[in-house]
């Protein structure tokens, strides 16, 4: 197969874990005879410095000409710390995310057995965890209108939804939760919002087409908790924008790192593959960062296109790398003089090489 | 002391566990020679049924001439399954916070060296977790315009803050944190909102005014997580109305049961004191909802008015109790047959008897 990819490794530690991605997809591609082209293009807070805008139009050409993206992280502390900059980083991931129409952000939430001790909770609470996030990413809060009053004291964001917006994606929602273990969790806040109630009724409404798909509610207060106590309870949970920001970063608490959570974002053209973490600018350049993300986006680019062998053999290496515990310190501090690079390495070596690897 | 309260016990196990609140206060009064007067009135779901209104006018009238409301829950399972609803429980709650102008939530997320192995989280984890949180409780989302299309295919929220809403809770919860470890914690998701990041400019503004409190920033998405990872980390939590919302439901995942959780609401002229649970009609009348949140809620009422020997003494009835394993079954499974009424009775015998109740 040929693909075109472009790559956004962005700021931070976007680079670093992008580069194991990119890594991995070449090792693939030589394994199976596959032609994947790769080009690179600025976006973010490295955008803003070279070009002055954080997401170039030379950015979004490259885009919408691939045949899939492959995108780091954004932003920086200085940008955080100044809540009067007109041109911000994340911009740039918002714009390419609503012009490319990626409406539907899948995050899957698996609990490695590997792995259960490193999460903050408690074993028996995670052991088997294994949950589907279908975050709504084009709508919400995100690109409502936003104001700003002359004297600067009053400010506000809308919340918008449409029926045309809220079915597309969950039409999504109901078929994965059939291929799975067939319930659907609609997370909103009807006790409180308008929008959440046309989400209710937009879903309600549909659910008689998935007469085998058990679909139940819950408030987005109570599924902050719920997702914490008792996991295991979720199969396929579908939310608005804001809603699955936070709660699919709160679920990296269930994996042990947030350094191991991928996600893809789908539209009716185009399709981008991220690690759902940050650039934590903190620790960019450091080689400390968890590339596993990053390349675990790389297996959905994959199995995106069909290429299920290819990805099968990248979650296999990624497995092996966290049964092996060649991990970054983030996972592991015991060994932590394991670097970002090393990580890729390993993985890159398993796939050229399934069956000798072995590093114990 | 005179206090005149008003119990609104609401719906589902909200007369239950208020009652037990309710028995507590007059223990405290009789032991400490105040009067207490309750008068009690309608609200939610039960006042609907009725009255036909959420919150009728007498509701009102007794609430704007008491000196403390005490609040149990709202809300049943027939309105949350009714996206149709146009009379809502939850309309009862929201606007008696917004008439009363009960514009600062604190809710105490404290982990009891008790109830350490009853948390979903590792002990180590939580150990002297102590997070005082501040949610903004009158604007944001939740008050904004609300709008439904004719066709309702498209519905919208808006969140609006302005400066003054801002600031009159960002002083308290400076001052909150002054008189605590000095760090406080604003959470907000300024990369995306116009509001967020007004409040991220007024809150660094107001900084200079408070040069011993360490003032940091978190988004929302980052802190749902960080409250699981590290919620040592915490000391004061200033939030707008919905994160608070989401983020106190969340703690109570670190304190072992969100039957523990109380909560007050404050106004420059009225003061409200609630459990953070729900109605849970589910278990209503079953006599094993945990009274302990509207017990502490007390508590927090007695402390609003000075009464400080008063409300250490309820808090050491609670202590004891869940030394004793004298809890109901959220916390306790092995001594099921533990009621509302037993930990309220309880209580109310250690304050009548301090030096006497062990019922070991
Ligand atoms: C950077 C930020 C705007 C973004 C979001 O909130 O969508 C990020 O948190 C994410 O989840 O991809
Ligand atoms: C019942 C609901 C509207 C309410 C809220 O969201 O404020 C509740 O969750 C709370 O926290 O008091």
């Amino acid at each position: 197969m040929k693909l075109n990819i472009a790559v956004l490794p962005g700021d931070g530690i976007g680079p670093e874990v992008i580069a194991q991605a990119e890594k991995v997809l070449k090792a693939i591609a030589m394994e199976f005879n596959h032609v994947f082209t790769f080009q690179h293009a600025l976006v973010g807070a490295s955008a803003i410095e070279k070009t002055g805008n954080p997401l170039p139009e030379e950015t979004v050409n490259i885009c919408e000409n691939a045949d899939a993206i492959l995108f780091g992280a954004i932003g920086n502390a200085a940008y955080d710390l100044d809540p009067y900059a007109k041109i911000r980083p994340e911009q740039g991931l918002l714009r390419l995310r609503k012009s490319l129409g990626l409406y539907t952000n899948i995050r899957p939430v698996i609990a490695y057995e590997d792995l259960l001790n490193k999460s903050s909770l408690k074993k028996k609470q995670i052991t088997n965890t294994n949950i589907l996030i279908y975050r709504e990413l084009t709508g919400g809060i995100y690109f409502g209108e936003k104001k700003l009053s002359d004297d600067g004291n009053t400010a506000s964001d809308i919340c918008e939804y449409t029926r045309f917006e809220i079915e597309r994606i969950a039409h999504l929602a109901f078929k994965a939760a059939q291929s799975r273990k067939r319930k659907l969790t609609l997370v909103d806040k009807a006790n409180a919002m308008e929008s959440s109630r046309l989400w209710r009724r937009v879903v309600q409404e549909m659910a008689p087409q998935y007469p085998n798909v058990q679909l139940n509610f819950m408030y987005i207060d109570n599924a902050a908790m719920e997702l914490i106590l008792n996991p295991k309870q979720f199969d396929v949970i579908l939310t608005e924008n804001m809603f699955g920001d936070i709660l699919s970063e709160e679920a990296s608490v269930i994996v042990g790192s947030i350094g191991l959570l991928a996600s893809a974002s789908l539209g009716d053209k185009h399709a981008m593959f991220e690690p759902i973490h940050g650039a934590y600018s903190k620790v960019a350049n450091k080689g400390i960062a968890n590339p596993i993300a990053s390349i675990l986006s790389a297996a959905m680019l994959l199995e995106h296109f069909g290429l299920d062998d290819e990805a099968a053999l990248v979650r296999e290496g990624v497995d092996k790398s966290l049964k092996l515990h060649i991990t970054t310190p983030d996972l592991n501090r015991k060994y932590d003089n394991i670097t970002t690079t090393k990580v890729g390495d390993f993985i890159e070596d398993f796939i050229n090489h399934p069956d000798e690897t072995n590093l114990n």
